[in-house]
């Protein structure tokens, strides 16, 4: 048995999230599917993380075992041809010692959130960003967002739904800036809550809009409470960017 | 009757083209129906350009005659409500002079084409970009693309189809840049033939892959002769980027 680890490029609209569901196609139901017509056997995809419906991925990182012989970059081509007509793409794929887990060995995690600041619909970006018709300002909502750096109670900012043992989470880095028409958020941590990333974007937002005077999101992170949410930013607007693992760059 | 000045955004991907077809869809078609919704009259919509089934614009220019006293804003709300869900959008919208023409006040079109150069199959890119497999040497590419500004025949880089009088076109830019994985070429010029763009880029990417020398392009334009071309670009990766009118930017 080999354990390959491998970086994987996707647009989330079509799927149910990453994870496998009953209730439609998923990533990882894709990758494995290619996986089994290229060797024969029953995989199981792990991934760095687990990201929602329509959220989408640069670079997630996951790993399968392979009892079949075949080199890394052979599997690699044969699971994108495999993968076809899925948006589903393996950009590298490494064979990786036996105890590497692309979840458990994971230390960091980083998300962008990109949000198209203009009046007209998306064509060419629909279902890549979140259109906010209304002017923002990002500087606002930089200087907003570092009240959520650190370790925190995130309960305000985590989903009904996660299942994450404990609230506390330590956010390491949060930036927000400008290019041209887009307002990109991006957040990096050991890892986040469920909803986490869309529910920090959801609320500094609403201060880059002037509805949120700056010192709210600080409030509303101290409530710890999900009622204090502001607003959920949509998933189509969320990216995987990266995952981070001991002893690499 | 007021002549509006439209800006279009369009992702070509369902349409064939801009222009009307009996064929089946095109962006023409959808203006001109979200127009009539609005102003309960039979608009025709002409456009800077003619682009192609696949082609994508990030700003083309257009005018529509309406009779009905109507606001610019209110009219660039009223389409895009109504345009909805073609993936087209009207980024702005001015009241022009009668005699202004989208087509023939234009002394200047600028487009660019995007290559994906990587190996896995796009995901989030598809129908954005032309995937080249092949490393592609970009300063070879923008070397290479030199001999082919200034006023030529471009009989090699035009179309069959092509319905413009003369061969004979002034290329006033054409630049290659790297961009990580993307290699883009831009070109501007008064006025292009059909196909042109697509045609030269086609020739660069051989360039770029070391499958012909840099002089080639230069003895590819020199034989004016559709023969010499070594390949046409796949629409998918084209842009139109811009119109210029006299006395504006």
């Amino acid at each position: 048995m080999t354990r390959f680890a491998l970086t994987l490029e996707y647009d989330g609209t079509p799927f149910f999230g990453l994870q496998r569901q009953a209730t439609g196609p998923s990533v990882q139901q894709a990758v494995e599917e290619a996986a089994a017509r290229v060797t024969g056997e029953t995989v199981t995809l792990r991934a760095a993380g687990r990201t929602d419906t329509g959220v989408h991925a640069l670079a997630m990182r996951a790993h399968l075992d392979i009892v079949k012989a075949i080199e890394p970059f052979r599997l690699m081509e044969a699971l994108n041809a495999h993968l076809r007509p899925n948006p589903v793409a393996v950009l590298a794929c490494e064979v990786v010692a036996d105890d590497w887990h692309a979840r458990f060995s994971c230390i960091g995690r980083a998300y962008e959130y990109r949000i198209a600041n203009r009046r007209a619909p998306l064509t060419l970006e629909a279902n890549r960003a979140w259109q906010v018709p209304q002017p923002l300002d990002a500087e606002a909502m930089h200087e907003a967002a570092q009240a959520l750096v650190g370790t925190h109670d995130f309960t305000t900012f985590r989903s009904v739904q996660c299942q994450a043992a404990s609230p506390v989470k330590t956010l390491d880095q949060i930036s927000v800036r400008r290019e041209q028409e887009h307002v990109i958020v991006a957040a990096a941590a050991r890892s986040f809550l469920h909803h986490q990333v869309r529910s920090m974007v959801g609320c500094l937002a609403l201060v880059g809009m002037g509805r949120w005077r700056i010192g709210q999101v600080a409030e509303a992170l101290e409530a710890r409470d999900r009622q204090a949410l502001g607003l959920n930013a949509p998933p189509h607007g969320l990216y995987f960017m990266r995952a981070v693992y001991p002893g690499e760059g």
